[in-house]
């Protein structure tokens, strides 16, 4: 065994000396930005590490880190931590990448979800004290108080009981998810009821903090899915989950991401634990699969099987989940393998069953999760867009973290605007948006993906321009940052594989919103609004995405972005049975589209790859 | 730390310096026999130790140690495993009490329960494979294809069920619990459904392994509670449990030893434990709430009240028990806090709501529990009889093991039957309440109870009688069996004491049977029946229990054994919903008399007290 040691968080770790750096940060539980799945594919996982023998580790570096690090960068101990097998102890330095989630949830604190009904009853009851002509049990004595009937026996509520009931002189409250007992605390507490909206992201985890009887959030807060290590998008995460061993390890090191959120937010307003009595989830499909340690395996091949789709009900201490032990966690029911409750969510979030008109609804993730609704009908499809708006697989890619550029214009020269006060270390996905549709505009990227390389037309862009453009390793690249502007000193660049992704994930999601619009029989001036959702729809800029052609050529103004639909639509389900009953009607009416058999994808997705296909595309319709 | 060795069973354990042997043997896991709770008050916990350094160790000796060991004994090493701390490794070897439950159960294998229709059905359904036409998820492809409705999600259900759909090439057996799935296996497995009906009693533990589709019982097996080790009575238990790692601890030993009958019975029969689908539990109310793990604090000081008396339902996987993870385990109801599930049990397996007539039904074990049918009434009472009829507090009293002499016989002088093929080591209750018999009947002991002194009645004894008539330590005794015939060679004999202990104990009985006849206004003549349930019952002799004045003097031929009532009537509700539903109804229609508070109890234990009470008694009634 050899030691290893994690900086900043100075956790250490002993591990099988041969281990990858990769494989002790899980055994520590160090989280390591990656989206490969640990495949040396992303080059994300760049760790420093503090060398006795530089020669030694050069002397071991593989063709992936070679390919993904500069001189310097080896020079400097920089190595990738998934590549890399450490044979003596060391210590390894992280990137310390400041999270700014936090700013991207959407929610703010204390808003009024809406009108609700909460099915969390909490009755105060004083009870006759027991003697020895009165000397009905415990739990009948509870039970005949309240007016509820048919209330089943609960283990758990009733270990404590006895101890519950003389503490608080048989003057308690009973907590009731109709006809549950959940627990009984002594006293009054009627006053304190507490649940919890959660939205499982392959990327992101967000949390809110609701308030039951105000039907308020109280809170709220995010973080990356720790499960990220192990893969950046959903297939990979199958992949590995494919031991039981290791689906229990993906369930508990989501469920334990989960609980550190929830920990900080009840610290933060003074709420214990055991004072959250219902919790109410949304994730993709496979995001639910891993939540409840169910096996995933079938999603991931043709014909894409999940285990369930309808709602599903569990107990929080079944799951481990920082709540009540007895308190029901309910997954909103999925439309299909890759049409999730967080696309439910959406729909519940937008009141998609009374819209009127027709209204397209896209939610942006690792997935494109589309809705189309109108003429009476819900349609849905998911496009396999990849990771490419989150950063990965390009060059320069990050996510929305401190250092990472947000917004591009172009004009005679390039402007960067980076989140936060430093130096830019990289790019996220709404930069990359707006980088290429001000390349598109300006001519600096060809309406068929091309990095512009005709001598004529280099001639006319500005100078400051033209010199960016340049060729590197064969392939040719746009410098939008330039080294002695750069946090790390290295230029930063968009390559023309960066284009070609861009391109990819783009026509996914266009060519899915052409099938459902063929299938509906509407055309894009039919379409009343544009509806973004996620994270990533709260920040793309608009006229980009309509610029590099992610969305029907529709005017700017009908775009909107509605933050996290789907975590508002939990919020909703969580604070009303009724619509939790309606989550499951619109799964139910809603028709999905499996576009891995549909032909006219096929078609649409040729026609939407480039960048101008919106005035291509529209013969297409 | 020192490390202790037991022998037989050649197990060692590592325990602090100056443990008891008690202590050592409870963490090694070894069960030793003893039912004061380690209080030094029993004197059964009877080891011997390996000396290095017996004057040391004689030093050591505490005043209960002095107490209940003879010189000889000491000298040979042997100390209480409750008295003696230990301070360096140390060998200890423990009495091989062979166990003969076994032939106690009182139910014969493939003995027909009785007509049935179990809750649990299995359906065998041969479902369409999925396509990509046909993307329905697993769960509800079963669902579906179930002619039963409202089947709530099971996460355990769910999880193995995509390789089982897939392992069975979609041609699978569903089993249901009414619209509960509990499992799905692969292929047709119809014909396999098992069940278990357990009696927790607090000395014995016996577990019947249950065919649900042919309703016979395939094999039963019995152990001594291992929870005995804390203690012989109900009371000493609840005293353990007052801490919550104390309760969960009793909870887990007597799972434990639970789960070792079943697997030895499932070993025997080639039964997985996952083929069992359904257990029901009965036993007294502290042994239900610590088989649970709930507190059952309350149940030993006044007013008595347990936490639940209703029958509750939990999942086995909740309790450790070895069954389906899945599988309901019902505990029936309970009648008050020391008239349990186990009387409740009884009153099925009679028919106590379909009797007609005056019927009396007794349960002898550590606490004695009547039953009195007629005048269209219930009534029921609890006596705490004591252990006395399980040996304990009997200088020789031991269970019904090898060796212990369970008939005796006293013309011209004594004759002792001992089970099984060695010499007598002590006596059990059968044997103890046959030698009283005899004893009153040939005037050894007065009906007052005190062993005969006087000279001129002494003198008309047979001479072999009058020499077994002794002083000892200041009590006088009556030899049962001399040194030269017992298994370790010194006398076995029953105490003044030892005759009081059953006076007390029988006396209870016969006030409680008094105070429910006068309650239910009956003479004894209108007796049709006197029932004996559960082990004791069967091998008690029926003039016996007539000689001492456990019983009213009904005509002989009206007692009757009916073994393991309670047992039997957990087998009952096992196989069918409809006798679930009647224990139910059988414990809300019974009344309780609560003997603690009446005062008719005081004066019928004072007028039950004597031997002869039978023929003082009447006066009473």
């Amino acid at each position: 065994m050899i030691r290893v040691k994690f900086l900043p968080s100075d956790r250490t770790v002993a591990v099988p000396a041969g281990n990858t750096i990769l494989q002790a940060a899980i055994e520590a539980g160090v989280p390591i930005e990656g989206v490969c799945g640990g495949n040396g594919l992303c080059g994300k996982c760049k760790v420093r590490l503090q060398m006795d023998n530089t020669k030694a580790e050069k002397g071991r570096l593989t063709p992936a880190e070679r390919k993904f690090l500069a001189e310097d960068d080896i020079e400097a101990g920089w190595v990738l931590a998934c590549q890399h097998p450490l044979f003596e102890d060391a210590v390894v330095f992280l990137r310390d990448l400041k999270d700014v989630h936090e700013r991207k949830i959407g929610t703010a604190d204390s808003e009024k979800v809406g009108l609700h009904e909460s099915s969390i009853k909490k009755l105060h009851v004083v009870l006759k004290k027991p003697s020895l002509e009165d000397q009905c049990a415990d739990w009948e004595r509870l039970i005949d108080a309240l007016p509820v009937g048919n209330i089943a026996f609960s283990r758990l509520a009733a270990s404590s009981l006895p101890q519950t009931l003389r503490n608080g002189k048989f003057n308690v409250t009973a907590v009731l998810d109709d006809a549950r007992l959940l627990a009984v605390e002594p006293g009054d507490t009627t006053a304190r009821a507490f649940g919890l909206a959660i939205d499982i992201g392959t990327t992101t985890l967000a949390v809110y903090l609701i308030d039951l009887n105000q039907g308020i959030v109280l809170a709220s807060g995010a973080a990356t899915n720790p499960q990220n290590v192990f893969g950046a998008d959903v297939i990979s995460r199958i992949a590995y989950a494919s031991s039981p061993d290791a689906l229990r390890e993906l369930q508990k090191i989501v469920v334990g991401g989960i609980n550190g959120i929830i920990e900080s937010l009840t610290e933060k307003t003074h709420i214990n634990i055991s004072e959250i009595y219902q919790v109410v989830v949304v994730g993709n499909t496979t995001m639910g699969h891993l939540f409840l340690g169910i096996d995933p395996s079938f999603l991931a091949r043709a014909p894409f099987i999940p285990v369930f789709n309808k709602a599903v009900e569990v107990n929080a201490g079944e799951l481990g989940l920082a709540a009540l032990e007895t308190s029901s966690v309910t997954l909103l029911p999925n439309v299909a393998g890759y049409v999730g409750s967080d696309t439910v969510g959406v729909m519940l979030a937008v009141g998609a069953d009374r819209l009127e008109g027709v209204h397209l609804i896209v939610d942006i993730g690792t997935n494109g999760e589309i809705i189309l609704v109108g003429k009476g009908r819900i349609l849905t499809c998911s496009t396999a867009a990849g990771p490419a708006f989150e950063g990965a697989k390009i060059r320069h890619g990050m996510r929305a973290a401190e250092g990472a550029i947000e917004r591009v214009s172009i004009s005679s020269d390039v402007e960067a605007m980076t989140i936060g006060s430093g130096k830019p270390a990289g790019i996220c996905g709404s930069g990359l948006v707006d980088a290429l549709s001000e390349m598109v505009r300006t001519g600096i990227v060809e309406g068929s993906g091309r990095l512009l390389d005709r001598p004529e037309r280099l001639a006319s862009l500005p100078p400051a321009l033209r010199q960016r453009l340049r060729t590197a390793g064969g392939q040719a690249e746009f410098v939008l940052v330039r080294g002695q502007d750069s946090a790390d000193r290295s230029d930063i660049v968009i390559t023309q594989k960066d284009i070609r992704e861009v391109q990819l994930a783009k026509g996914a999601i266009m060519a899915g919103i052409r099938v459902l619009m063929r299938e509906m029989k509407v055309g894009t001036e039919e379409i009343e609004q544009v509806l973004l959702a996620g994270a990533f729809g709260n920040y793309i800029g608009r006229a980009s995405s309509l610029g590099i052609g992610l969305l029907p050529f529709v005017p700017i103004e009908k775009i909107k972005a509605i933050g996290n639909a789907a975590g508002k639509g939990a919020q909703m389900a969580l604070l009303s049975a009724e619509e939790r009953q309606r989550a499951f009607v619109l799964a139910q009416r809603t028709r999905h589209m499996e576009l891995s058999t549909d032909k006219r994808f096929q078609e649409a997705f040729i026609s939407s790859l480039a960048f101008d296909c919106n005035s291509q595309g529209k013969a297409n319709l």
